[in-house]
């Protein structure tokens, strides 16, 4: 009998995906990219998302409700900016034990509430049960001007590679109180149009996959270009999840103008044809194994 | 300390939704009724709801994956019913054990799609995570023409009430099984131009407390005219939740034309000034205490 943890994530997501063949004119993208895309507005397009966090797994005792709460918005908020969106509309469901005291709860709602006003984003309701586990879902709205809208699929050869920010962090706890680059990816998407984006997830190689399996392209990533946090060694920061920065690629034209963003973003590959290649300091291949944080492993 | 089982879910929602206030100029009901309605089209609203089922909570090791798939779908579509609407999108979040055989979520997905595809519903993504219990949140859009729109604060004194359908099948198993009354639920806005409505998912008496509460205003029912199923007690129809029967009001001119409703529905009481009365059959008010299926408690 074939468990879960013969196929992993990627692989349940694949048999998921294949089985969910989409025929609706109102559907841009269904299964496939950081959130499913809908028509809406005359120039916008609607965005949802949702995310599951689960105690023990994304977040263990040591985590404050204050941080759980923060960071089960802020996981979709990063979904939101990789599309190049505005988040809006969130609906929570919770599971919690029923020792849990009152005190736990109004943290963890502080939590979501505090992120949400940071970005405008309005709490509309959800669902609030029983759980022999604490459990947090948040489903998100978005939108985001048709021209501003960014996929996994669009990059291009030649097209430069970039991340936000610094990656590895997450392993330090960052991952319970990151800023999700929702203002990086709208000034990005206004002023360098990035070919494609995804939000760093999984790991920079495993994310990095995706973004090349979509574009149906491949990469070469330079060791000494990608920004690391100290005390964080590469091959975390290759293949650890949950950095929650912006990996994206910029044409030409725009790759030029990027140097001088206004927001913290580092070059550190470009799109080729086919393989996803990773070069060490002297320019050879380094032999890539592990593809991030994969669930069911 | 105070604890979730000292206030229990009802005192727990109340205390959430009293911390949001919500102003926006798109958002046109926040939380409080079965799902939120947002500004949309032209003509119609958008719909957004949620709904979390917890292993040992909602399902036991009884339910078969494709049933699990099916109620976390069927729960929300009740709720879009309840609105008067059509349902349109889902996102699905799922938390799976490793030892999960893949033949397990195939036929969870198999329960998704078949009542998905009843409904026209369209799959388009949603989270997939390790866990150890199994847990399952869908989170599901819909609309409905302005016009249709059903909230649970719109019943008026004098208004007839109706529940459809026959309650207190929940506990024979119906809850895995059952049909969300969409299609029904669309007959009746369109021919009776219901006051409010709710769909039945904590029990007859605290579904009705809230449309009363909603509508500030008070509800008589008859003990002999509530529809039962066999073997049910009274007391099962009154207070098991889950029978995702849909309860509504409809005004003097529409409850005379429903006699000829080609629905099943079945008029059990009227809206009152306040206060909500059981009348036995010798028209004596009958002692009312619990309210239902109330989780934490």
């Amino acid at each position: 009998m074939k468990l879960l943890k013969d196929i992993g994530e990627f692989g349940l997501i694949k048999r998921i995906a294949e089985a969910e063949k989409i025929f609706d004119k109102e559907v841009i993208v269904g299964i496939g990219d950081d959130t499913a895309v809908l028509k809406y507005k005359k120039d916008c397009y609607l965005l949802l998302t949702t995310d599951i966090l689960v105690e023990n797994i994304h977040f263990d005792k040591k985590a404050t409700p204050f941080q759980i709460g923060w960071k089960a918005l802020a996981v979709n908020l990063s979904d939101i900016a990789a599309m190049g969106g505005i988040p809006k509309y969130g609906l929570v469901s919770l599971g919690l034990k029923k020792e849990t005291s009152i005190n736990f709860v109004d943290e963890l709602y502080q939590g979501i509430r505090s992120l949400a006003k940071k970005f405008k984003v309005k709490i509309l309701g959800g669902d609030t049960v029983s759980s022999p586990r604490t459990v947090i879902n948040i489903a998100l709205t978005g939108e985001v001007e048709k021209k501003y809208l960014t996929l996994r699929n669009g990059a291009k050869i030649g097209n430069k590679i970039y991340v936000t920010g610094i990656l590895g962090g997450s392993i330090s706890g960052k991952h319970l109180s990151f800023i999700p680059r929702v203002k990086e990816a709208r000034y990005l998407v206004k002023n360098f149009h990035p070919t494609a984006m995804i939000d760093i997830s999984d790991g920079l190689l495993a994310d990095l996959k995706r973004v090349c399996e979509r574009s149906k392209l491949g990469a070469r990533i330079y060791q000494k270009k990608i920004p690391l946090s100290k005390e964080v060694s590469l091959e975390d920061a290759l293949t650890a999840g949950e950095d929650f920065e912006l990996l994206f690629s910029l044409s030409r034209k725009y790759a030029h103008l990027a140097k001088s963003s206004k927001v913290h973003i580092t070059q550190i590959g470009e799109i080729t044809k086919k393989g996803i290649v990773l070069l060490d300091e002297k320019g050879k291949n380094v032999p890539l194994s592990k593809e991030g944080f994969n669930h069911f492993r």
